[in-house]
């Protein structure tokens, strides 16, 4: 029997985001799932929650999203399950600023950066550097060594009066995708790059929600429709990769 | 037991392209495929072999693609199903010039925005004219009351120094379906457009395609895995709808 | 004495908006200038006022934008100043349809495409035909055959609820520019794109714009300052030039 | 008689490119020319070269592009000219890095956006602090405090097989040139970016160029020709302002 891949996400909040619904769903998959975030406890709590479900997964906490700690934590993940191909990797860590600019200090810049484009490349390089290791993956068609997600947002398409910070950052996310998906296509590495256009339901934005909101699924993103996206993206077969899609509510105005 | 959803689409060429394949996957999913294009034969082959594998389908043979041949055309679908709710509609049919500019006649440019945008404005049409006496759609959480989906090409986003009749007529066939995507979306009707980079294995193209490009298929989209995108985007649910997405192989340069 | 270069500008409105004010300022440069249009009352009117400033100026007015008529006008304004160059043109003619998609009739998606694009593409053939037989103008280092303009608006990057039609039009002009650039920029001709992002203040807007929006020159564009960017890109020199940019009031919300 | 006007560049490099040109032409034109950059010995070659040429010019050096170094070098300005307002600023500093992703070292991941991105932000604040103490420059009608330009590459807009680092920064400045442009515009500060598309002649990349691209104005941007496009741009009024501009040789394949 071949062993189980993983797949390994980075920022799952509070457990109750993307990054967790995006867990939850590909261990309902198969998939052994590594988690990496800097809240060592909300970790914890979404990896047993996902063991007692009867998948299994690791907590791989780092103190921040420095090359050193995002290296440590791919390395603790390959110790942890040895014989499995890591063949899923997604993206989803973010440091948001929204402010005046000039209300913005220099720190606020650098940790922007830093955690939002610095980490991504760290991430990138680890999953990039296993996803070499392996073959093919010919299951289904597929025709791929790995996929790698990166969560984007409306910010990375446009700047505007109090994301200065953010949109910079999620520009450059944006541009490492595309970079990534031209360059490591031709080895049969597939990075895709989404644009989460509009409010996520979590237990953090149910608190500043309208009612509405809360309860008009034409109006807000849900946690599962995004996962849902990600699991489309990584099973499309070599023939036909997707580098961008927008995810967007019904009733959003865009 | 309730009727069977239709899918319909127009332009199927001679039936190993996109547009047939799409068909092809919708009949096994349990949609009646309405099929219009303006080669009648070609229709009718693949009508008869989508109803050989027990599906329903019907051929909607038009003269051009005029409004009024449209309308027609949306007339007798509903004749032939009139209890079935149009639910999916693909508009892929075109008309593709590529020409130095100063080669391209009067009467080219005009068959070029006739048959790709004010065709896919009737198309639009008679589909949203459909979609707006429906209900929405509950069934797996989908609250849509349909889904309008535009086939789009690398000459959608660039215009280049033979493409300047294609690239005008697909940039606005691009600019339709993202002003109808807003328009409708709040009333819970999904459109969708994708940007297909890359050459498609078909019949055709075939012919000119090298051996290589043929045989492997990293280098080459393949009309099921377009298919398959269509597929996906009509089954997202309410909360996470995609207006636009790119497909290329593995290996495209880009 | 070298003969007076020709400016022509197709879509001159009633004399008040981009058009006139860049016909005006080209007369001052030197230019002989060529007006098209279908208001032949605005077109005399504008023609004579150049001429009473000491420029010279023809009126050419055509029935319609039709391949035909542009063809016919063009035959006039060379008949008319045989000697003089033809160096700057302006395709600014528009069709602007602003309604919900549905209340669109084809006959309105018809005129659309036809004035705004099928024109565009006649009125690039007579200009492109024009600069072919020219020899590069080095003067002040220049080194181009000619400039041609086009006026594009905010609905030429994005389609919205009540611009399906429009949007879709200036999509495709976009289109052709781009096309263009690229095909006739290694044969020193430049092709020029504009985004109008706001409202021009004219005889016409003047009606129905707020009084601040009259007075307040925050707020909204002056065809004066239209005509300076067309002058800009008309002189730009043959190592850097602009393909697009995008004009819009200091205040602007965008 | 009202004080000079003073102009500053960040990125001079050795004197012979877009900074320099750009440096050169506003000390013709009436500004004092404040010069920043990381080599103090071309610096002060520059600043000698405007001064003898009848101009004032300042050079500012700095160890690097810390936050800190880029306040200190405008507190040095603003005494070396306490009565002049500061009108014009161009970032035009960056640091380009061209390699296979899995080359490029954490470090150089982080010199990168440092240098490029946090950078532009410490750049832009103080630009922005000093254009908000000035009155509206109304002469020749301009109604603008100040104007704030970033000189952008084709990077800018794309991502490519070796430039993942380079276009991510690029992108980066990008965002925050659009966001700046629209949270500054409602207070008369213009902000406007470039896309350089194109190899730029300087000292450096004349010793790579190949003979043609060094001897044909077709193929290659002239700083003076950019520097020409920066001057536009500050002279803009507030009725018609331009955000972004691409500059590209007339035979430059794009």
């Amino acid at each position: 029997m071949l062993p189980r891949p993983i797949f390994v996400v980075a920022g799952v909040g509070n457990g109750s985001g993307t990054g967790a619904a995006t867990a939850r769903l590909f261990s309902k998959a198969g998939y052994n799932v590594a988690l990496i975030a800097r809240n060592a406890e909300s970790l914890s709590k979404l990896a047993d929650e996902i063991k007692s479900t009867g998948g299994d997964a690791g907590a791989f906490p780092i103190p921040s999203y420095t090359p050193a700690s995002v290296q440590s934590a791919f390395a603790s993940i390959k110790s942890r399950w040895p014989a499995s191909p890591l063949r899923v990797a997604l993206f989803n860590a973010g440091h948001f600023v929204r402010k005046p600019f000039l209300e913005i200090s220099a720190e606020e810049v650098q940790d922007s950066v830093d955690t939002n484009i610095v980490a991504a490349f760290a991430f990138a390089k680890e999953v990039l550097l296993a996803f070499k290791e392996l073959e093919i993956d010919e299951e289904g068609g597929k025709g791929k060594r790995g996929t790698l997600l990166f969560t984007g947002a409306t910010a990375s398409l446009r700047g505007n009066t109090t994301t200065s910070a953010f949109a910079t950052a999620k520009f450059g996310v944006r541009a490492l995708a595309q970079s990534l998906a031209k360059e490591f296509g031709p080895q049969n590495i597939h990075v895709a790059h989404t644009i989460i256009d509009g409010g996520i339901i979590t237990d953090r934005s149910r608190s500043y929600l309208s009612e509405e909101a809360q309860n008009n699924p034409n109006v807000r993103l849900s946690p599962e429709s995004v996962a849902a996206a990600y699991m489309y993206l990584s099973n499309q077969d070599r023939s036909a990769w997707t580098w961008e899609l927008d995810l967007r509510p019904a009733h959003e105005k865009w």
